[in-house]
């Protein structure tokens, strides 16, 4: 996926296409989308449908789902709550399990870096089953799948590709789908941490706060991947060009100019490289709280894949199946 | 100390006059700089001499040395034994302690916030001999200082401000000194973790990650009081800041301007407040691996106060006397 | 506190009084016993009178009350927040708050040690409001009592005594109780992590998994202190001495023996040496799965206090006081 | 493997040996042992070389070689150099790999229960390689293995047996040998974190800690598997049954007894169920200060199998090969 329009990182498909709107100032061929939204949620339904758009978009072919809700920055249960069966409920449209399936849950990123922590966390948190099956009752089968989940760690930690590690475990353990969570980049700080994007696309590479290399998609693992993400970063430089921008683009601001429209890419990144000296690129905007926030998110994450994953069991007695 | 110039935080005396020069065009008064460097380090001494220059600088009347060096940012033990050192030469050049002195170390900061966790993290470092002092053969006690240390949390988690705490303790324990190491905001990415500040101002109400609202100084305590702090953030709103400032100033990009000298501190807030809506001031740029970075400058800076301490200690030893 | 009937060493007035009736076998005078127990769970209160109940004893005159429920091994959600209200009304009932008092906790222990962890971890899960006392309500204010809380890190970490700093603090924000929450030593494997103890009596020296070598009570505080503590571990040699008991005591295997009221103290110290050679006492019997079972653990004790502290506050809501 | 002759548990073959041949009161057939001993270190060689052998011990055939150092117990930085080694000696002369060969490490055990925390804690400490293979210059290649690693974590967190995992990442990896890492169990304290044991004979279901049900063998993985373990508990029924056992073997108790010879099995465990009811064999003793143990003791570990493994790595450097 090249990124031919600006220097705007996001892994959203939201944004990607928010972006692209405001740029070609009108509707991206092959790009479908829905919106609906209440008092706290907004959910948007990205649809990827040609290679055309898929370039301009520098996102692949598919089905993006974006669940918004900015109210998650603060402390709120109910709301996480909300958030996580909504999750559970389009998780749950986006598959179409057998009862008997078997799903490889796989928490990607770097749990020594905070904000790169959503996978690893989030995976810990799943309910696992798989080692169970045979001890579980016929009634309680019903309502329990068999969950296997792991987060293997990253390059530089295991000196293997993640893609590597899951291709050898899926050939071995041959579950239905591979559902994969990933730490993500925002263009917005708005959206940090408090939007949840699934992606029946897998994850591409160059993608995450981490930056695979490799794919983790249906292409490489022979079965079908889920893609589950929340960002927790804006990168820096991300600020400086919003801020560029706004300048430019506010006509209240117009007066001070004689032409912003010849502040060209190179002009641009000369001052985004005065104000983020060699460090561009590794400086994250990241929430103070981040620590926090990314646990109580995790935990959302989790719980939307536990509902969807195991429908009929009674939450108040998860925690006799939790290790 | 009131912030009367504009709306980019730091923490460092170093660039609160390098801002104030940029924008009075000439020396400050009252305010005594002096610079060394070598091929790795530099050193600024800060001296804030009066009243106005307290005032205009926003900074209390002291001595601030700042040991800047930016390959601190790549892991380099060489270089971090090199700055170790100096920040012992320094701190002890900066106090003038009696052999038997009993010092007490106070970490500040939040340790479930990673960039407000390098207090917590560098006092745990600390080799603590206080409650030794009667074992210690007479030749040893020559070299080993009595040292008690602390890492009280913050408000939030204590209820008590850790002024309170620490205005109990001294009174109690009675320290000849106290050296209280503290996360800071620069105004720069550049100096974020390759930066050590020492100040025997303090700390002031309003500075550090954390924003403390009760000073821990010699007026509050009774007794001197060191600060020793690293930045290890830039508020987000300084790169949108910078980033304005860098296009206003740098003459390549008058052409496009009017007059930028109308952009106004109102102009200016209504674009940061587009960029960075609501969570302005919550939204911290830190390198992605700042964990790491803050547990590797948590070790010069406890290592550094370590040799001030103990000045002969064996340090191939020294891990006989940490817990 | 001398323990001079023998080496089996607790920190259960309980199990002090089991053990002594045993070798007495008779009640001992000055020691009040009361018990009452459902399914679930045995409450009992041990009132230690004279000062003769209290040397042969080996603890200090006071009440204890002790909340045993062996099926907190296993989690078990319904049965944690019974004991969490129990504790609670216990402690209420132990203590006569006026509404307007300042309660200070205290966890005692070292973080870094997971069987000794149960303080700072209880300590971190406490809802403080000492800090919002002026932004509260009156409505609010009925509710929620000003408490602060602090887990200072045991000698080893801070060069000072517990005690010197929590009389520190107790001079400086003067409040009405001190409760102590520490990890203990029992005699008996099955108390461990499922026996809550509270005392009126404060924390004495030699007790808890950590050791004190000073008191923080209310005569070296000037404050009433609550002690509330949990077992965590049974020192190893009490298990070679159990052992030891347990063969000499039951007639099945009297068979065996020619007398075995001969197998002196000296004896048994000459087993046990060689059972556990030098490191006696420094090993300790855990369940393997310690580190899940102290958060368990102290969740309930801090709701137990919580709930005691803040009557009246909708615990639905309590995440929004919460750090 | 059965155990046939008692219920101490070790997952030693030095120990199994010695309580072997204390039983049969003779030299086991088929068990090879050679020791060689210095001031603070004994390494001893079992070589089990027969089927019968094989039964008898309740140990696979192989070679198993133990490294003992007492001291170890203590904080003691050249006897830890001297341990990493050895250890990296004889590791090296256990395998013989070509200078190409690719190495897979795996840290077994549970990351959540520190005396099982061993194998994740060492494996993060291993300098991995495989991923700058092809930026490494060819005088740095000689010296700089392919190596990578991980630490997958147990069944009850994955749902997969660890057999599995690793199974499947070997097939696709293909690495040419295999390094286990896990923690023991032995049957005396003082072996407990001052004893490495290395075995060219993999993982066998039912040792370790955390008792797999599964190998991890060549005969599983198709590769050779080094195990290197490290005993960090004692069941708390070994040192009931130890006390049993000192207490009918010495003869100074001898007069005690009409006929210890008759304490049957059954006897025996009717003592240990009355000492340790229920919770049996879910009790582990280890030091209190584990998990400052287990962290030297993994760095020990970690260190030298980077050693053997990268012999000429000039160690003052490997951190710019560490994540």
């Amino acid at each position: 996926m090249d990124q031919n329009f600006n220097t705007v990182r996001t892994d959203l498909a939201l944004e990607a296409r928010e972006m692209l709107t405001k740029q070609v100032r009108e509707d991206v061929p092959g790009v479908l989308v829905e919106t609906s939204a209440d008092d706290d949620v907004i959910i948007t339904r990205v649809n990827v449908t040609t290679p055309e758009a898929e370039r301009m978009m520098g996102k692949a072919k598919g089905r993006y789902i974006t669940i918004e809700a900015p109210g998650l920055r603060y402390k709120n249960t109910p709301l996480q709550e909300k958030i996580m069966n909504l999750l559970a409920s389009e998780l749950a449209g986006m598959v179409n399990l057998p009862r008997n399936a078997t799903v490889l849950i796989v928490g990607l990123g770097n749990w020594n870096v905070t904000p790169d922590a959503l996978g690893p966390r989030a995976t810990h948190k799943i309910v696992v089953t798989r080692h169970l099956q045979e001890m579980l009752s016929p009634e309680l089968k019903g309502g329990v799948r068999s969950i296997c989940a792991i987060a293997p760690g990253v390059l530089g930690i295991t000196g293997m590709e993640t893609a590597e590690i899951i291709q050898g475990i899926v050939s071995n353990i041959k579950p239905n789908l591979v559902i994969a969570i990933d730490a993500l980049a925002a263009a917005s700080s708005q959206r940090v941490i408090t939007t949840v994007q699934l992606a029946n696309t897998g994850i591409h590479p160059g993608s995450g706060v981490g930056n695979k290399r490799f794919g983790i998609t249906q292409a490489s693992l022979g079965v079908p991947v889920i893609a589950i993400g929340v960002p927790t970063v804006v990168h820096a430089s991300t600020i400086a060009m919003d801020t560029l921008n706004t300048l430019q683009e506010h006509a209240a601001f117009a007066r001070y100019f004689k032409s912003m429209a010849n502040l060209s890419d190179q002009d641009r990144h000369t001052i985004i490289r005065q104000v983020l000296p060699e460090m561009l690129g590794d400086l994250m905007v990241t929430p103070k709280e981040v620590d926090r926030l990314i646990e109580d998110i995790a935990a959302v994450v989790a719980g939307g894949i536990n509902q969807a994953m195991h429908p009929n069991i009674d939450y108040e007695n998860i925690h006799m199946y939790l290790h």
